[in-house]
């Protein structure tokens, strides 16, 4: 079973990433064959600046390695070092329909946001589809936003094979995150980098201290029962187990406990969880060299998955010699 | 200085072909370095099927090399065995502006023939932008109905090399193909493949022969002087020099000059004007090996010569290894 995963760079990650997708992209490596890409050529649609495309890339990779991604296993590599994809994507370009990409919600929503109306974003899908059915991938891990690009590739899949008249392409299944808590961010709202209210797994003790203890909670007494539905409970569940969180809450119902506490609980837990992986970052962040040599042998092995699928789409389209 | 022709692969050449843009392309590799692609990555916006669009290559290449280019001298290649011009495709669609590629013309003018609107038709382009720029082109001649084409390559390398800030591509001068005349077809319409009133230049005699003698004609008797603007003096007049033309003038003004007469002139002028590329035409493609060394001699030397403009794009936009 094939596994691709499509990893985005837009900065260090937080825990909402963390126990929203990276973990469970990470666990995809025992069940397959796995395959994750950074995807720096999508980021040119939103992102202009060479230097902080680069770095990004680099801040993601030591991420994954970090949480335990295991490159020998699992293939890993930067998009960009697998040019083959934009040809695919020329070959899906010139039979997707219009309408097709016009659907798409994720480009109304940019547009929406006001993000420039550039061609690039109206074609990301294409490119993502080309992504997707270059290694004739069985399961793509996506949540529930990223269903429709599944979608429109699956449909681009079918009619390339329905005009050229071959099974050129296998038809991917979406599989769909499951049992994904919204983690809550510092102020209550979901956690997330616009609004500058995250937990960075890997910033130092300090930062990360003052962080967790600048979680907004009411001003309920500290001897006054608790809800346990409040924002730093949400946060503490993250790392507790079943038995954990029925002492605590049966404590923050009882009265007597004070917010202080379960932060400084939280903050212990976020460094217990996260202290071996941030030693590991620490160690790969110092040799640059390593980390390109495991992008470079991931992008190595990915030309040589994707070698056959560009092959015959070329073949069945009547490009090249015959 | 460098010189970019697209060659579209639309079947076998006619003469309009000829006068119309094909002889002006061969004159160029007199003029610079000269670098022809046949656009089959182009061709699938409108054509689906295979093993037409591999034949149409073919004779195309043929109908070329009979005519003149020289692959010793000039660079002919098959578009898709360099795909580096879709990685390039991909980077100029990330900074193409939706608004540019809605005003092309040629889409407009496409969809409102009917074809069906795929977003090839629509990134088509996009893709042109990335064949001139992918060679630094200094030069792109064009017929007036692609001018267009050129102009938005043109702003796809500015905004590109505005956006990261470094002069990665050339800006490409058109060059208008002037002198063109329009040759009209044996019906007195434009001569056209969609029409059906073509002369193909490698027609066997015989075809050539009836296609010649059904040139429409007035009824003007033998004895009556006849309209020098009439079709078959176009015709005729492409084979002639000026004082060929000014004595048949003079005689077809004076009376006695029968159509059958200027047509027996013409079809014996077309056929010593392509008797020897036929003769060529007819040995070369004999060797369908010898016309892939061609072409794959062509495409190497061409992706030697795209190589640093691609290698500097990826580096501007912050692609792949620092």
């Amino acid at each position: 079973m094939r596994i691709l995963s499509g990893i985005t760079s837009s900065g260090e990650c937080h825990i909402g990433n963390y126990f929203g997708a990276m973990r469970q992209h990470v666990s995809f490596q025992d069940k397959g064959e796995a395959i994750y890409f950074v995807a720096d050529y999508h980021s040119m649609t939103s992102l202009r600046d060479a230097d902080e495309r680069r770095r990004l890339v680099r801040e993601v990779v030591l991420d994954y390695l970090a949480i335990g991604l295991d490159p020998e296993r699992a293939v890993l590599y930067r998009q960009s070092d697998v040019p083959e994809v934009c040809e695919l994507t020329w070959l899906l370009t010139s039979i997707a329909p219009m309408g097709l990409l016009e659907r798409s919600h994720a480009y109304k929503d940019k547009v929406a946001q006001g993000l420039p109306t550039d061609h690039g974003l109206f074609a990301y899908p294409v490119l993502m589809a080309a992504d997707i059915l270059i290694y004739n991938s069985d399961i793509v891990p996506v949540g529930q936003d990223q269903k429709q690009h599944l979608e429109m590739a699956r449909d681009m899949a079918q009619r390339f094979n329905h005009v050229y008249e071959r099974e050129v392409f296998k038809l991917p299944e979406p599989h769909i995150l499951e049992g994904v808590a919204v983690v809550p961010g510092v102020d209550g709202r979901k956690m997330s980098k616009s609004y500058d209210n995250t937990l960075r797994m890997f910033w130092p003790q300090k930062r990360l201290k003052k962080a967790v203890m600048s979680i907004v909670t009411d001003s309920t007494p500290v001897e006054a029962p608790k809800d346990t539905k409040a924002n730093v409970f949400a946060l503490w569940s993250l790392f507790a187990n079943a038995e954990e969180k029925k002492q605590m809450f049966e404590r923050a119902e009882a009265g007597g406990l004070g917010y202080g506490d379960v932060k400084k609980d939280l903050l212990a837990r976020i460094l217990e969880t996260f202290g071996p992986m941030r030693e590991k970052r620490e160690e790969l962040a110092k040799h640059p060299d390593d980390l390109e040599d495991i992008l470079a042998s991931g992008a190595a092995r990915a030309r040589t998955l994707g070698a056959p699928v560009v092959a015959a789409a070329r073949d069945a389209a009547g490009l090249g010699p015959a």
